[in-house]
């Protein structure tokens, strides 16, 4: 079942590990079915190397169980199903250990906005959660990173495709997008983001962008009267 | 029209993505055609994998309007004709988002010139803009970015080719030359100087160049009695 | 003899190339024989390049006495016979000259967990030795270097297998596992959480992980009711 | 003539290249024939790419002219010809641009010796030389930047071969060694250890070696009694 669903998201978990922000195991990355009843994902613990599409696991959307598949999903598949359920518009979901954007989320430090390479994919600061209770890592653990990524969201009253990813602090990135394809891409932006805004304040503590200029680039590129790229 | 203009436009373009200064469809390079009544330059938001001499944009310098090409020219044209209309030396330009750079954009702070590496290349710091205000991001944006890159350069008192660069606050790095090939290689060298000054900098925060070693390297290789290179 | 740890052995030390772990000649692995008598290392001072199953040197673990091979054995020889025969469950060792993890060697300050990355492979901080003494360096230097991994080991009351590495002082980090390979990768690991907490620190210096974070994430994939993986 | 020495020469410095230490047409390598009559040396600001050994430049050590070659010697060839004259012992010399070594160069600091892999070649602090004053910029600046590596290493105390490189302050890393090859090789090095020192520094500002440390790495591998290597 789902069999394209697979191709592509074996090929944005393929391509994680081709954009340098996994090694090994590490990171993964699902998508949704057209009817969004199901999430492909993939397996837990599996080497990137030789994998294929015949290893991605089908799980129900609403049960979370799985459907289909010769392995064990991937052991934040709770995450990405809290994400799914919320919020419609996902249908691409990347986690990575990305060296700039990990060391914000142990700094428990949101990416700062500080110029317009960060403005042209994310309409604001990336935002670093607050961290886990005891009680919510001992009990369900990954559920509850979903759930705190979501809270994350409505606090922060950011839309989540305005701003398509958010830290999990002492964790690490989670990304997302409209196709696994862009989910992966918006991670890769993140860490090139982190890595310019981490040298950014070795040079200059009080470094900060205007909201004008955020503004002015977000909306060129995604905004109702939007210039960048072609029709 | 310009075929010849076209590959060598394209070539410059996927050299930015082969040296590293850019990912996916960051920055652009364009060049000028010898009556200086044509500039080619990269699509807007296309991706750099599979991109050819065909998919190249030619804008009328003077009007700004396309005259041939199947995509919409890079979101970034009103920027490089402001600077073609201005230096009638400059033949070439390129935009990246090469890391180092950007951060010394972000941070407001001009590249200094610390070494004979930087020396080499370009004859004192590598200037950064002001802010654009409110009204110049708001209207006009892309021409206003190339109006603070020209009084840049005025207020500097430099000259386009003794420094070939600038970088636009919360922007990044926009370098020039005598051909679009010869601001890649501007534009890749600023980079590197960049990163250089960087850790200069984290080693010893009151780094220094004496002005007349700038001149010696400068000089030796740029001024008319040069002894450096071939013939 | 011992044809099969060769080439696994060999396999290893390659690996540490290909990870950009060491250059040149540096660094070296080595593997132990099912019975546990005999040890398999990389040969002293050769390059990496063109090395094959040959060109490892057998060595009997309680003599320290070169068994088989062509070459000299590595001069850290000493060092792994003393963790070997110590540590009845390590069956591979691993030495890099990895530059995250040298700098906090270096720095004689251990690599803190900051995070999940961390955490998945190494159950709390990675401690540093003490520097070794004069007299630990004139004599038996290499000897001294595995009894002071060892006391680094005991003091810290870690267990070999929860905190699979040590830095020592000034050196560099020493990795091990169940197999050659495996040591390789946990010396991987550690240069990249290495990497992750340097970076982490120049953003926040007062970065931690709640423990029951750490104990979470290590549990989860090493604990008796390891989830993460496959069966 | 000296067509052997060429082959290594041109090799040496396209080693620079793939080593990642120079782009474009930055750095050189020179060699000098045995019977110290000779120096081949790469041309002034030709590209690595497409160099063969028959771009090679010879120079005639006494005299400083050129005896064979279709291009103009490097214009470093008098900082070369002044170490040549000087240490009988030096039979190649590279000079680069690598980052972290001309970041300390920039700084005006010398590599510390910090740990085991810099005491493996180079027994002491890689020095950095004074600034060289206007005069000695302004006439024969060449000559004069390798006397003043002279007065570096003479005031240091150093032998050539047990400190195989300076850092030449403003400019960058001069490095040499018994051959072309092993010259580049300790260029590389210097890099690889000038990366590790300033990560060090920034995880810990009183990072130090003591000098028991740094005698016993540096003589098990270079020492009377080196045990070190292969015989």
């Amino acid at each position: 079942m789902l069999e394209e669903l697979k191709e592509k998201v074996c090929a944005a978990n393929l391509d994680l590990c081709e954009k340098g922000v996994v090694i090994y195991t590490w990171g993964n990355v699902s998508g949704i079915s057209d009817d969004r009843k199901y999430m492909v994902i993939k397996p837990s613990g599996v080497d990137y190397k030789g994998m294929s599409s015949d290893d991605m696991v089908v799980v129900d959307i609403e049960s979370g169980c799985k459907v289909e598949g010769k392995w064990k999903p991937s052991s934040d598949t709770p995450t990405h199903l809290e994400l799914y359920r919320i919020y419609k518009n996902i249908n691409g979901i990347a986690h990575t250990h990305s060296v700039n954007a990990v060391a914000f989320a142990q700094a428990g430090i949101g990416i700062p906005a500080l110029g317009t390479t960060h403005a042209d994919y994310f309409y604001g600061d990336i935002p670093c959660t607050r961290e886990l209770t005891r009680q919510e890592v001992m009990n369900d653990y990954e559920i509850n990173t979903g759930k705190v990524i979501i809270e994350t969201i409505e606090k922060n009253k950011s839309d989540t495709m305005t701003i398509p990813g958010v830290l999990v602090k002492n964790h690490g990135p989670f990304a997302w997008g409209n196709s696994p394809e862009n989910a992966v891409y918006n991670a890769v932006v993140m860490e090139k983001v982190a890595e310019m805004a981490l040298k950014t304040l070795l040079i200059n503590q009080d470094a900060y962008m205007n909201k004008y200029i955020l503004d002015k680039h977000y909306l060129r590129k995604h905004g109702k009267d939007a210039y960048y790229g072609q029709d």
